[in-house]
């Protein structure tokens, strides 16, 4: 199932440190309250981090940072600890969370654990997202977040890319009005 | 969190019609076993079908069927019954789940529901899938899924609305290497 936003999510270990892990597996759960989800692989540092904390950041990357979103992917907190500063991320504590801030992303989701649904290979976290922070740049005019402007990175799982997010193709609860109009 | 897949839920109404809903919330929740999850508002008819059937398909449409997916989210199957035939899309049976194909998507997935939490105004269901169906114009040449042929519809949740899928910029599992090589 794709195109996915390539989402980092943060956790602190139990030492301190703050980690992060790339999850191209994630989404929107529940509008109220609201709620996200995220697909974490069972023998994952970050896996054993959530459960410990009981909670998560859901931080979103701008396109601009797809090396640092792959090598956080592809290398374990548990082998190199300080995978986020050789990263060149910086991480701060959040405000209502057990769970660090990633200060380069542009959206950060604050989540409170809410359910972990053991399925196979992955667990499934639900969080509730109690705090979310914006870089102003990705605020568009009406005061949500401009998707454009935010310029997300999307990972595709056919061909195990990363792409951006390409142009307007119809208005949402708009386009589908003519086929009511028809009656 | 966006952008993500708009994909069609489809399930049979208690009256032997097809349905389908539209939801941009869902997500791969496992890898072995497959497990793609979908958050259906709790008053919606597919809500309903889903328990009762206890089987769902995602199927996912193409950039090009814009108008069809906002009309099928905007509609509801309690109130206009063959809103699947209006949009002309045509529904066949599923080879191994009692919830129908629909025919003009170029992916469907056929799910096994596995859990339903109930989180809210939404409830996350999560289903195994058991067969997939995958339309060859949109396999590419390593025989998985070209999402640029897939040509699938993303929606935004900042702007409301439908996007397409933007260019690659890097290859996963490939480009964060360069910063695991500065050691």
């Amino acid at each position: 199932l794709h195109p996915l936003p390539a989402v980092l999510v943060g956790t602190w270990s139990a030492d301190g440190t703050p980690n992060a892990t790339t999850a191209a597996w994630s989404a929107t759960c529940c509008m109220d309250p609201p709620c996200v989800g995220v697909a974490i692989r069972k023998a994952r540092l970050t896996c054993r981090n959530i459960e410990r904390t009981r909670a998560f950041t859901i931080c979103v990357p701008r396109s601009t940072m797809a090396v640092q979103v792959d090598y956080l992917g592809i290398v374990s907190g548990k082998d190199v600890p300080d995978k986020l500063e050789r990263a060149g991320i910086h991480a701060s504590k959040a405000s209502l969370v057990d769970a660090p801030l990633l200060d380069e992303c542009p959206v950060v989701m604050e989540c409170r654990l809410r359910e972990a649904l053991p399925l196979g290979s992955h667990t499934w976290f639900v969080g509730e997202v109690v705090e979310t922070h914006v870089d102003e740049a990705a605020v568009g005019q009406g005061g949500e977040v401009d998707p454009m402007a935010l310029d997300p990175l999307v990972y595709c799982t056919g061909d195990r890319a990363y792409h951006r997010l390409g142009g307007k193709v119809a208005d949402a609860y708009e386009a589908g009005k003519a086929i009511s109009r028809k009656g």
